[in-house]
C-alpha cells in the first residue's frame, strides 16, 4: 500500500461547496504517479523511453464528499497485472486516515512511440519484475470492488 | 436519446498530445445539465427549490483519444431511475457520431438542503413523472454495460 | 472586433458561488482560436507548420462576476501587431452584450519548431499580411488599457 | 517574504508539452491562501466569518516555461495594502530558487455577506494590523513591476 496526500485547494471547489468531482481522477493521476517514481519508474523516465501508459476505464464511487480546508489521503493499491494491462485501487480518507471519503479503480496499458499496445516484459522488463513482486508481496490491499 | 456536441479545447489535452482524461467527467456533466434543461429542469431551478443531485458514482472507458481540433458528440441515454436515484449512460462519439471514442456512467441521487435524501415523488414530484416517463419511452439507449 | 460566446459550466465555479477566475485565461484562450480560425489560420494548421504561438503576458480585470447559468459574450479586439508579437484585447460581457463583466489583455509571440522566435513576415508571409490589415482595418476597437 | 513549493502535475501539462499558463493562476491562489494561514488568517476562518476576498485583477508574465517533473518555488510579497485592497506580487522559480520562470501580480478587495466592499480595519482589526506592519517590515521584496 503506498500513501499520497493532496491539501484540496480552494479552486478545487464548485458552487455546491465541495470538491467538483472530476478532481478525484486528477488526485488518483498525482497518487499515481508518486507511486510510479517510487516503485523506481518515474513517468518522465518511461516518456523519454518512448512508453505511455494511458487510462484505459476509470471509476470512483462517492461516499462523503471533501472540502476545501482539508487534506485528502489516498491509499493506493496494486490490484492488478497481466504484463499488459495494471489495475490500481484508491481509497481516500480524511487526514486521519480514519473516514473513507470516496473509493475508485483505474486500468492502464502500455504503450510504444507508435501507439502500440506493449508487453511490459519484452518493452521494459525491469518494471515487469517490480510490479509482479509487487502484486504479489503486497498483502495489505483490500479485497477488489 | 439526447445529443450533445462539445468543441474541445487547447487547455483540455495534456503533454500526451490528447484529451485529458478527467475532462470526459465534465463533459458529461455539460450533457447532462442540457439534458435536464431539455426536460424543463434546469440544474439552477433545481438549487434554486433547494435540491441538489450529487455524484454517487461515475465511470468511464476509453477507446481511442479525442483531441484539439475535433468536436465530441455525446449521447445520453436515460439506463435507470428508482425514485431516489438516477443512472445515466453516455456515448462518446467522434462529430460524424460513427466512430465511438468513450462511453461512461454516472449514478445520482437527490439531496435536500440539510444534505439529506430526497424521494423524488415527494419532492417533486413533476419531475418524477418526467423521468417515469422518459424511462419507458426512450427505446434508443443501448443495453446497460 | 469578433465575438465569441462561452456557455458558463457548474465545474467551472467555486465555493464563492461564482466562476473561479482563472477560467477567464481559458476562454481568452477559446475565443482567440476561434478567431485565429475566423481569420483563416487554425491553431492545428499552424501547429501542423512547425508554429506555436505561447503567451507572454496575460491579464484581467474583474468587474462583475459571471455565474452558473449564464453566457458569456467575449468581444475580441487585435489591439497591435508589430511582426514578432500580437496584443489582443478582451471584453467580457453577459450575454446581451451590455453588461461589461470584465476586460483582459493577451501578448503572444511566435516561436518556430526549435522553441526560437519567427519574425512572421518570413516564416507565415500570408498570416502577416491578414493581422497587418486586420489591424488597420478593425476600427471598432477601444483604446488600449 | 513567503516561500510557497509546487509540484507540477501531468494534467496542468497541454499539448505544446508545458504547463498551461491558466495553471499559474492557481499557483498563485494555492500561495496566497497558504500564505494568509502563515500570517494567521486562514481562509476558512474569514469565510466562516462572512469575508470574501475576490481578485479584482491578475496578471502573469511568462520568461520560461515549467513542465511536468519540475516542481515551481514561488516567492509571494506583500505589494501593496490600501485599508481595503491588498496587492500581493510573486515571483516564480525553479526549485533551486536561481531561475526566474515568471512573474505575477494580484489584487483583492474584502467583502462581506451581501457582497459590499469592506473597510478591513472596522471588519477585522486583526487582519488589518497584521497586513500593515508586514507591508513596514517586509524588506525583501522586489521593486514593483
Amino acid at each position: 500500500m503506498y500513501s499520497y496526500f493532496h491539501k484540496i485547494q480552494y479552486y478545487e471547489t464548485d458552487k455546491m461547496g465541495i470538491v467538483h468531482h472530476s478532481n478525484y481522477f486528477r488526485w488518483m493521476e498525482e497518487a499515481r504517479l508518486e507511486w510510479m517514481q517510487s516503485v523506481g519508474f518515474g513517468y518522465c523516465a518511461l516518456e523519454n523511453a518512448g512508453i505511455v501508459s494511458p487510462v484505459i476505464r476509470i471509476s470512483c464511487s462517492y461516499h462523503h464528499a471533501f472540502t476545501f480546508g482539508e487534506t485528502a489521503n489516498i491509499h493506493l493499491f496494486l490490484e492488478g497485472y497481466s504484463g499488459v494491462k495494471i489495475t490500481i485501487g484508491y481509497r481516500f480518507f480524511d487526514a486521519s486516515g480514519k473516514d473513507l471519503r470516496a473509493e475508485g479503480q483505474s486500468q492502464h496499458c502500455f504503450m510504444g512511440a507508435k501507439g502500440l499496445p506493449l508487453i511490459l516484459r519484452h518493452a521494459l522488463p525491469a518494471l515487469d519484475t517490480a510490479l509482479s513482486s509487487l502484486l504479489n508481496t503486497d498483502t495489505s490491499r483490500p479485497p477488489q470492488m
